[in-house]
């Protein structure tokens, strides 16, 4: 951490700036510019939060991080990718997994039908939420439990794994007993109470960025499970919230290659919820393996028009196998690019 | 719900959304204009999410939502203000009421000495943190149930009620064995499970809008702990995420006065966390004041520097002080300009 | 455009709004909900704005705008992709176009030298800023007519087409008679007087999509310049302002398929502004060409550590090769998906 | 400017860095810590963008700029609050000035109207929009020439001076001859042409705040009217951009005690703009008196819902009545602040 002194600062207050440092456990480091004095704090980078104060001295202009505030889920602590193991099944390492199923599981026909068509496709995982988080409270909450046992079923029924949402700390078991992946909301992202138990899982969580969580958010958040144990984590990126309206959200796809750089973890990509209909769906997914994603997760329903949730987004089974097919191609290049010299 | 259909729609276009729209329950209204064809959804707005799916049928455009989604918290359900009454205070009604205290409960002594501060200062009401939403595992998560005593032991002391926050479900009867309010973090404003708990509470329930949250999506939050049966809810106006730096958050003062028309629910606003340097908390909170906010909530420390959190956001005693002071004058004038022809 | 009545709308009130519908010159259509009155105002959108007015006639709620406000721009009035002809060079209909060149002419040395590396590359298109839209008035403000003169020698020495950028209405002759396009630049997106002066123009036109532009009112924009007389108009999507700041700006992919539905204008990528690091360029690039886009716009520079400007998001010349040879295998790729069944 | 370097940097990696600093013309200046390395570069901050590029050199993780980028517009450059004169009408300096008029200038008959409102009402300064910024290219854009007569007519008239809007460089003599202040309108804050030819102007500058501009930009921008001569500039906060869409913009009300702290320049805000509805225009101005602006523009139509351009944003006659009547009651309460120990 740095602090930036004002221009007129007097050596007394330069003074007290490197006693407070040495006082909370730093070591000072002046740096004479032109124009202005610098102050290094040199130390461990975890007490960065209460350096912060240093904002109230006088004679400080400006306090300025320089370090990053994760360590566990950085590329640094761990240089080569992640790969996580569900089944069969691996995400991350260089393939590209596709997460299939509908938005909400809304009876066994529907969600048997779902998978067979995410079977058919091709589809890696089996998705399907029996706890819904949505912003009415008068909207359909799920099947809860019932839905969970639908999903194990389905998926034992069709061979795959599946991924299911837990909001709450106090499921967490219980969505533990009947899924192979647990997925933490885009709104539960800084749910830390629920970061910390999935922490202790011995299942992988799927964990979507916020609306409006930065990318370094993230990785705090990813960091949270890590520390508390976990290290099996999926980062899902699915838009966030600009001022644009003529998609849901906006889909940050250079997220990708950012987190690449940063995190050793596996980046999936959800087309569905950034476009918020399903039109948009496919060329996304033809952007997700361009980029360098290691897969997705979307929607698909049998009949979307009668959907409990989610319709205009959701696949149509058709759909969802061209999607494959485009994948499949697109796949195939994306190996012989990485074959170039 | 209005259906836009595209310009060269075909009858039998028309004929299969009117269909569908009788056959999911609601009755179609047609509209021919000169170039397009709209179709109402007549009925009651509860199904709207469902009715959304229709712009998967041939000939739809787009699909307009008309009514607002959130009945209880609105005006039109509820013309008067709501006033919250908690001991001697009273919030909403006319009234300007500030809630101060440190950010984090760090120890006996800190707490007891804030509390003197801001009942010296003429707070209404104490708050301070006991669990703690952090950024990053490795920052202070706050003293616990052993915070809770403090807080309820300091307040009784001097005669404040008090606030803290409460972030997960498990905590919620532990919270309000100790606290006279129940703070909803920003970061938990669309944590469904923790509205519906705090929704079958019996003490008041202090709403923080999320970063990310539109006003509307604010209402429908409040709407999930009215639809409980808890209707004594606050709302807190806390700085929204924008492109903007200079500050922590973009206080959205604009708010209070939208708030203001479309719900009978008090607005207060926390100048603290939207601005993010102590510097800015006088002017925010004359600007509460004149905008018609019913109070504010602010972060005070009997040293700022040595904060566990927050830091440089926290008043000084002295500042809150002047603060007050300044409240009080602006309070004045406010009523007079109420009394205006 | 529908007009919403509040809930306990009078008859006088409706009565009121349908006579000031008509005379402003629509037809009024009411249409009685449940709970609502909807007025709809039927005629020419043209004048839109001017209906919004009606927001403060009494008992009216809201108002809601149904048409788009675009026509030229629109698929509806023109069904087909337009295509860009600029020498022997194809600007959209299935192509995808490289444009490539240094952010800004520095000399003719560096000029000439990137004009090789452009042409050895393979990219169609040469670019290279004379007249530099910069924050700062102590930066570089590019070389002028004498940049202009440079970029049009190197376009005909390496039989590439070129384009620069205009900032002023009155440049715009003398940067027409050194450039085979003009470019309008993100600040300038809503430059008015610009935006017709360039509708005057014999030249195509890339138009850059605004930092906090929507959608729509590039399109609008676009509008401005086809109603001018001028048809030959490329759109550019180079990010977007938004919270993240891990990236220059946000890279809004999704506007590739949604400008591909609502307009005939070919929509390229720049993934160098969007991106703001090099390193990110390639990446972006491949989803440019697997989302859809018609083509991309890139700086590279023979030194990116001397550039005077954008040095950190130019690409190095062996950056620019390995590019075309990704964008080869992924466009082989995309012709292959386009003749899926 | 500091370099920090990535963390297993090698002495070869720092010799280059320190190496091209020297190059560029600043001083090394090398400070190691637990972790990392970090390479100040001392000298002249106007280069930085330059400096930038040494994101490119091996071993370099990221470069952070350290110095503000204005300087004539800085409070460090001049400590004294700029006070602007015109007429009899003074800006800064402690005042409340309130500017108003109609959006556009629509006949000379609802001029004088709007004057003689203005006037009654004890606004200080006349608007009235000429040359109209509009998004759509088929809404009216204004009387031009014939309007700025009309204004200046009225301004004469009342006894107030006006401000009229100026779009192209090509008409700020003609607005120069009409007009007391030129404004420059948010969508042209970055138009780099057009302020440096106000620059040139002996009249003082209006410089609104852009919808997509950081409150750095905003300086930036007044940067390049000061540094071309003219230095009586009055800021302009008119609402920015974000996700929310209950009102047309949000008012970022926080960049007016942000504003004061940075420059010397007068401060004001445009609650018609950001709000954009008449309704919410009173509850901002008494904000804006209250966080310490040194002003309001504000739009007055003698029949709104008639009005050309912006009427569900125009206030009133009597709306502006008791605006004025509010702001004197709440400029007198701040003076009694100002007076407080």
């Amino acid at each position: 951490m740095i602090i930036l002194m004002k221009k007129n600062v007097t050596q007394t207050q330069i003074d007290q700036v490197t006693e407070w440092i040495t006082s909370v456990g730093y070591k000072p480091h002046l740096s004479q510019g032109v124009e202005r004095t610098l102050i290094g704090a040199i130390g461990d980078d975890r007490g960065k939060i209460h350096l912060k104060a240093a904002a109230f001295l006088p004679g400080v202009e400006k306090v300025v991080p320089i370090l990053k505030p994760y360590k566990l889920a950085s590329r640094e602590f761990k240089e080569s990718d992640t790969v996580i193991e569900v089944g069969h099944c691996r995400i991350g390492g260089g393939g590209f997994t596709v997460i299939a199923g509908p938005c909400s599981i809304e009876s066994e026909e529907q969600m048997m039908e779902s998978g067979y068509v995410a079977k058919k496709a091709g589809a890696q995982i089996l998705r399907g939420g029996a706890f819904k988080p949505r912003t009415s409270p008068y909207s359909f909450q799920g099947m809860e439990e019932e839905g969970l046992r639908l999903l194990k079923k389905v998926g034992e029924k069709t061979g795959m794994p599946v991924v299911t949402e837990v909001m709450n700390t106090v499921d967490v078991d219980l969505v533990e007993a009947y899924s192979d992946i647990l997925q933490i909301g885009a709104r539960n992202v800084q749910n830390f109470a629920l970061l910390k138990k999935v922490g202790h899982s011995k299942k992988p969580v799927l964990l979507k960025r916020g609306l409006m969580t930065t990318i370094e958010e993230l990785l705090m958040s990813a960091e949270y499970i890590l520390s508390e144990g976990n290290d099996q984590i999926i980062l899902c990126e699915r838009g966030i919230r600009t001022f644009e309206t003529a998609t849901r959200n906006t889909l940050d796809i250079s997220a990708v290659p950012v987190l690449k750089e940063l995190t050793h973890l596996p980046v999936i990509i959800d087309p569905s919820h950034a476009a918020g209909h399903a039109k948009y769906v496919l060329p996304l997914t033809r952007a997700a393996v361009a980029v360098g994603a290691d897969g997705v997760i979307v929607e698909v329903h049998p009949e979307p028009e009668k959907a409990f949730s989610d319709g205009p987004q959701s696949l149509r089974p058709e759909q969802l196998y061209r999607l494959m097919d485009e994948v499949a191609v697109l796949k195939k290049a994306m190996e012989e690019i990485g074959g170039l010299p």
